[in-house]
């Protein structure tokens, strides 16, 4: 570390060069950055080679770790360093000195410095507190499946949540989210003191994908309900489904690995900056761009779910590894949002992987690697097609198809932020879940466990995520029908197994972009010359659907 | 944490009762225990299981890491409560409010605190850089075999390492060595100013073997040499050899892994506490007790090899589990010294697996997990106990036996030493090498590079480490006898495979002892009633190899 992050530097800032101010910062982001690599390894450890008796060693060393981190990211010299920038943005000085990469990594490193010493020390602490009781009685709630034994705690979290939100609010992060508050207060005649939460689910939001609008949010599910709901009805309807028989019996895990492992290396991964292990859940670490190691799983009963998750965390870890390397270990480099690296797992998995120009390529070395499974040997392309695009309502949101996932999510936006901004009561919660799910998904959830209980999210203080699982959706399909336009012959790539043409225009067109757009509207908007529009998602999936189903 | 370590403590330290110091200082003690638990883990992940394109990375994370644990280290907070500690041991306070244990824990973080904060940052950091170029260096003098082109950098070497030494000599860090200094400067008439390096070379090996006075290594090691240089030239002279050619050939690795992983549990190591991983260098990792893990290697056509190399490594690995649990993450728990460190897996490596009992219970498992190797199926326990301990000297020091080793260890002593002391200089390292090699061992070093080029150490700035080796020898037979005594029928365990027994006591009378010890030396005298003699160690490998090759 050239610059000190503990002592405060003792020259004038506001004499030096901007060139020289950047220069510094630079420095600290980048401590920051390899120390936050640090506790990202830890992490990817504890899952998949950690002995299991050093769990509580473990989480000292990550308590110790994240009070350096923290002291790191609020250290006095970062904040006058960066306010410092700030005031020569605001006076116009900034954008004839630093290009807008460099614009943009004082535009987040600000806006992160802000967040984190906002919330005081205490609320930390105090949310930390409450999060690991919230989850113990989630995980006996749901044993119990009685959502009465969760419900104080959910409550817990939701004070907290708008707490923690408030000093966000008040300290001036996320000035659209306090123009709704103040829009609200005025129209219901509310003081600054009066209790009103309008606007700070989009504040909960923005952790996850900077920069989104709740507006935006609303419009784009409206659209979603409106059309996916009577599109799923008229599949159900059908009463009719497709033969999956030859996924399903005893796959020898070991041979499904080495079928899939060679698919990361195939779609451009590149092995010697990165790892794959086997973990319980299958996830994607990020201690670097040349550390990127993702962790799959395999079913033995049923061969889609290993392939699919394989193929899900390569396409995280093609962004990890693709980050702008001129910008390396600074936030401009980082992927851009949750929604967005959310759309580069489902791209690969959804669009590529459940496409006939996949299978071409795939299905003769499934054959050949499974040569003494009769019924695999006898299913055509088409058939095969057919069974990995099978949709099934189901009340479980991580078994859902790709046409009935986003209702799942809808469902979970609409109550966590009716509960957020006071809209709904925590006791309203079951009934409105469960009257959700028999209007969207035409469902009938039995058990608190099957329904309202069965995600870890709100018992870890996590509000605001779910959107972005939809929003990757929506991304993912507008990115995969530009690069179509882009690359003329990619079914034909595909067909041949030529993956990289494809990486390497994600690499340019997403990933090298890092987070250098405030948004992923904005980077949609830029990237394919129109705003992000939901339509194209309800088009994909109806035209693909209508033609499976016959509808 | 609970005591913030960068922000000075408001309190009047004075008026607070020890036992409340005590506690404070143990949070912080804890924490840097925690943090470098993170270090190590580091350190294991970059030898096991890190992509290599990651390096550059990894060196960031370390750096800034060890940034932070410097800060820890160095906090006031910690100095502040440590000196007003020591202040209440000098005045006679401590010992009638604290345990044995917990005024180790003090002397021990005193002493750390002392030397983190004598040598100045700017000394360190050019430490660092000389080292990074030494270690170059010396890759490309070694690969030349040419001395010539690594000296001006161990010169350097010695010359920052004698930097060091004198800020921790003038800090007041090992009171024995500044008398043996100022004892020096008086016989010769030199002032404080004048260059005298005597007494330097004990500070240096104090860092690995704390408190370990250098006229017993003196002593110890002159012994050594007059009993063992006439018993390897009787071996040497007999001009006979065992046959091992039956350890020798293509033994396949997953079967030799298979047969040797199952050695460390039946020792003792808890697998739910640690790991064993396969990686180029073996080696043992300290994270933390509940999580140690173990790395070997094994060789394709030398089965002796992996065996040994587990077996030596589990040795270490129970040390590192079997630390008190009472003290847990305090310096008492840590490991006593390098050279107690190294007997513990001597040990197990030669007092246990060299013996006939241990291949009683071991050939038969042998034999059958390579049923189709004829040669083996032929060898009798005796012939195989012969094989296992062929005595041939040799110029390289990782090939050397149990009963050369010493001598290559004495002679690296004897020339460093004099190089850190002034009584020789750098480029009379080759010929001296060599001398000694012709001495010692019988042998001619033909090059540099099978000389006083083979070792890292000097490269890294590593000086007064390799004592510990033999003192590590030296140890583990006193120990071994006295373990003999307190187990009477250790043969008749051990030939039977029940190797806790000695596991256990172990746990009991070493390492649940920690560093509640000042040097290996006491440790030694308290659990055997009598001072370190090499005597015992002389004895052992004369009666043995009297024995084996009838002299």
């Amino acid at each position: 570390m050239t610059v000190s992050a503990s002592t405060p530097s003792s020259t004038d800032l506001t004499t030096e060069s901007t060139r020289v101010l950047y220069d510094q910062l630079v420095v600290l982001l980048k401590d920051l950055s390899h120390i936050k690599g640090i506790a990202s390894l830890l992490g990817w450890d504890q899952l998949v080679m950690m002995p299991k008796n050093a769990l509580d060693a473990r989480a000292n060393q990550m308590s110790v770790l994240d009070a350096a981190i923290h002291d790191m990211e609020t250290s006095p010299v970062l904040g006058a360093l960066l306010e410092e920038c700030e005031r020569r943005r605001l006076g116009g000085q900034l954008s004839s000195e630093l290009n807008p990469y460099e614009m943009a990594n004082i535009r987040i490193a600000l806006k992160a410095y802000r967040e984190e010493t906002l919330v005081p020390k205490d609320v930390v602490r105090e949310i930390a507190s409450a999060t690991a009781k919230a989850n113990s009685a989630w995980k006996e709630a749901r044993e119990a499946s009685d959502f009465s034994k969760f419900a104080p705690f959910l409550e817990e979290q939701v004070k907290l949540a708008r707490q923690s939100v408030g000093y966000k609010l008040n300290g001036g992060v996320c000035e659209e989210a306090r123009k709704i508050n103040q829009k609200a207060r005025a129209a219901l005649g509310l003081s600054d003191k009066d209790e009103c939460y309008k606007g700070y689910y989009q504040v909960l939001v923005d952790s996850f994908e900077p920069g989104f609008k709740d507006d935006r949010l609303q419009v784009l599910f409206a659209d979603l309900k409106r059309d996916l709901i009577p599109l799923i009805a008229k599949i159900k309807a059908k009463n009719f489904q497709h033969e999956n028989g030859f996924l399903k019996g005893d796959f020898d895990i070991k041979r499904q690995a080495e079928f899939s492992d060679k698919f990361p290396a195939r779609m451009g991964f590149d092995m010697d900056a990165g790892r794959l292990d086997e973990s319980t859940h299958p996830f994607c670490s990020n201690s670097h761009p040349t550390d990127v190691r993702l962790a799959t799983r395999y079913a033995l009963d049923n061969f889609q779910e290993g392939i699919t998750s394989t193929i899900h965390e390569a396409g995280h870890a093609l962004y990890e590894q693709g980050r702008n390397k001129e910008y390396i270990d600074t936030p401009v480099s980082s992927p851009l949002s949750v929604g967005i690296h959310e759309s580069q797992s489902l791209f690969w998995e959804r669009l590529v992987m459940l496409s006939k120009p996949f299978w071409t390529y795939t299905l003769p070395l499934l054959k050949e690697q499974f040569a003494d499974r009769e019924n695999l040997q006898a299913a055509s392309l088409d058939q095969f097609y057919l069974a990995f695009n099978r949709v099934e309502p189901t009340l479980i949101r991580l078994e859902a198809d790709e046409v009935t996932y986003s209702m799942h999510i809808i469902l979970r936006y609409e109550i966590e932020k009716a509960l957020v901004e006071g809209d709904i009561q925590v006791a309203d919660v079951p009934a409105l879940w469960n009257a959700k799910m028999k209007e969207y998904l035409g469902l009938d959830v039995t058990e608190d466990r099957l329904g309202c209980l069965q995600d870890i999210h709100w018992s870890i203080g996590i509000m605001g995520y779910f959107p972005t699982y939809t929003l990757g959706s929506i991304y993912s399909v507008q990115i995969y029908n530009h690069a179509r336009e882009s690359i003329p012959d990619l079914d034909e790539n595909l067909a041949k197994g030529e993956f990289h043409v494809l990486k390497e225009w994600l690499n340019k067109n997403v990933h090298e972009k890092g987070s250098l757009h405030e948004s992923g509207d904005d980077l949609i908007l830029e990237l394919t010359g129109k705003p992000l529009d939901s339509s194209l998602y309800v088009k994909y999936l109806t035209e693909k659907y209508t033609t499976i189903y016959d509808l």
